[in-house]
């Protein structure tokens, strides 16, 4: 579909270059990486090589990485009653974000009775005050908080919020697959104790995660057991494919992180400049600290589903917020704790913005939006389908 | 490596052709299956055939196969209390043969001291007297009972064990990965409620697999929540090119199979042939219905990790046993269940052919075993290490 703008990059990337070329060199490789033989041997490189990258990417040691099936299987690690951090105490409780994504909402291995939701501002923050009041009253707690919100693109006060959370005996997990290869930061200047990671996100395969994890961390159960892989914290055979595909992914997001970031966020500037020409418009987080390529944005009136299918037929993917929700069509929890009402939350609609994105994919973008603003905003649902 | 022989294919078949086209072509598909614009719908098309292609493969419908990070994801999926069919009372207790796979022993989410072990017979067949008798005392279980052992290919009676477990009132969970492509078989013949696939023991990529559940399976409660993905089976965006590799690998294993049976069944018998020539030579499971792909043999005074370097240096890729323990050096739980003490256990070397394997990688195969052998049995392995 070459003349398609894709502009859903928060949903997944486009796979690099470099991921397809470590995969196809990959698959010359037959031995499972727990194989003695030379075929073993060398699959098990391409494993250990791929940590190294992961790992350098975050500024933690390879040996503190674990590979897993993607983020919701990393998140899933990551919420592990009993975890501690050298002699500390065991966590027995968690505090989530309001505004996590699905997979840290289902709480991983807590049961629900021991799972608190901490609030977030109107820009879609943490609030730091609320986190302050539910640590001081109750047991050490693990506080999930993600580095950059996958809907709004707000980047969430993490090193605050760490200082918060061990000051009162607790745990951070930070599930940063959003913030990856978007803007710099690394584990131990978070100060971070867990991380997830997905490779999908920065244009390595989908299906491939990492969870990496702090120096001292203790307690982390496998959710899956068996073969004893990744040192006993992940079983099952290594999508060795996958994992090089996703370390050269991330070599490369990391070597134009830069480059992109200050691109893509002239580029923003320019998209929401033009939306903004419509008026009414409301860029959803637009105070907070954002990923530089992202926009989630609505008007008073507008559908989402009717909007993306507008964009779509118009040549242009976007999105009605997150994608992970297979398919469900309902508002979105992250507007709804930032204290959105049903009335705009329903018509949010997400840009997201990539390495390949172009001024003249923004233009196109702007001149299909003011076509659909005329119609959708003018007419009912019906006349704009027929319309197409 | 163009001069190395493969004999490891039961630890992980080299991927097909058919697979990598089909992941290729995968991934010039961005979207995100999860996702209603065109690219998006168009790798939910991708999602789909392949469901189809694998659930036609084993006789289910469609709707009733989850695809899971691989086998052991598939295994913990599968092995959950509470599982019932239709109005049928809930599963409390697991039983599996001695003889499963390590994600099966690790008994997913059934508590230690609901789990019991069904033990084998010297020839590594499933005790069904046994069965019928530990089913008899105590609540509804689940059993779980490998179609095919991968360390000595025996092939379990199955059907036979489905009616014992019907009959008590529980359900069969029958992990079919080392059958799959190699054995013709399906849910409905088998009677199980619960099957097993993976990916890359046919071909299809590693870090992809199956669990195809019966018709009227109640209580599966999944082991990664959040995006509801998988009809609320599994959450967690879809490993789309990973996916349709396996639908393409699993359509030409398929369709290869019975040439690719018939054919291993006279190599392997040429490589038994050879091996028994040697003095002493037992084959595991030899009286045993097998695999045609497998052979597990020993030599009393041979040591299997010796004898796997030597192999390898020979250029020749073996296995001691099973490859899915992470370079874990320990007498296998499986001869020790069939009755075979250390000295036998510690020395059993796995043979695994597949579609590409030649009458002539066979031959070499023998060679190399007679120089090991004169070698191996006769000199100590310091002296065989410096011969190399």
């Amino acid at each position: 579909m070459p003349d398609r703008i894709y502009l859903d990059w928060n949903a997944t990337a486009p796979l690099r270059r470099e991921a397809r070329e470590a995969m196809v060199a990959a698959w010359e490789l037959a031995g499972n990486p727990s194989s003695v033989h030379a075929e073993g041997r060398q699959a098990r490189r391409l494993v250990e090589e791929a940590r190294a990258v992961i790992a350098g990417a975050v500024g933690a040691p390879a040996r503190n990485v674990v590979f897993t099936s993607g983020g919701t299987e990393a998140n899933a690690l990551a919420l592990t009653p009993g975890l501690r951090r050298g002699t500390g105490v065991p966590v027995r409780r968690l505090l989530v974000s309001a505004v996590e994504h699905a997979s840290v909402l289902a709480g991983g291995r807590f049961p629900a009775v021991a799972i608190g939701i901490v609030g977030v501002t109107r820009a879609g923050l943490l609030d730091l005050d609320r986190l302050r009041a539910m640590l001081a009253d109750g047991p050490p707690a693990l506080v999930s908080v993600m580095l950059a919100n996958n809907e709004t693109g707000a980047v969430q006060p993490v090193m605050e919020a760490a200082g918060i959370v061990h000051q009162a005996g607790g745990l951070l997990h930070v599930d940063a697959i959003q913030a990856f290869g978007r803007i710099p930061f690394n584990i131990n200047v978070l100060n971070a104790d867990l991380l997830t990671l997905s490779a999908h996100k920065i244009g390595g395969p989908k299906g491939v995660g990492a969870l990496v994890v702090a120096e001292d961390l203790l307690g982390l159960e496998p959710v899956l057991r068996g073969g004893g892989q990744e040192h006993g914290r992940r079983a099952g055979t290594e999508n060795v494919a996958g994992i090089a595909g996703f370390g050269a992914a991330a070599k490369a997001a990391m070597a134009a992180l830069e480059g992109d970031a200050r691109r893509l966020e002239g580029l923003r500037s320019r998209l929401e400049g033009g939306l903004q020409q419509t008026s009414g418009v409301v860029i959803f987080s637009g105070d907070a600290p954002r990923l530089p390529n992202t926009t989630l944005f609505t008007v008073p009136g507008l559908k989402a589903e009717t909007a993306v299918i507008g964009f779509d037929l118009a040549g242009v993917a976007v999105s009605s917020g997150s994608a992970c929700s297979s398919g469900k069509v309902q508002p979105s929890h992250v507007l709804e704790a930032m204290g959105f009402g049903p009335e705009l939350a329903q018509g949010a609609v997400r840009l997201s913005l990539g390495w390949s994105t172009t001024p003249a994919d923004v233009d196109r973008t702007l001149e299909a939006w003011r076509r659909l603003a005329n119609t959708l905003l003018k007419r009912s649902d019906e006349t704009l389908l027929e319309r197409f």
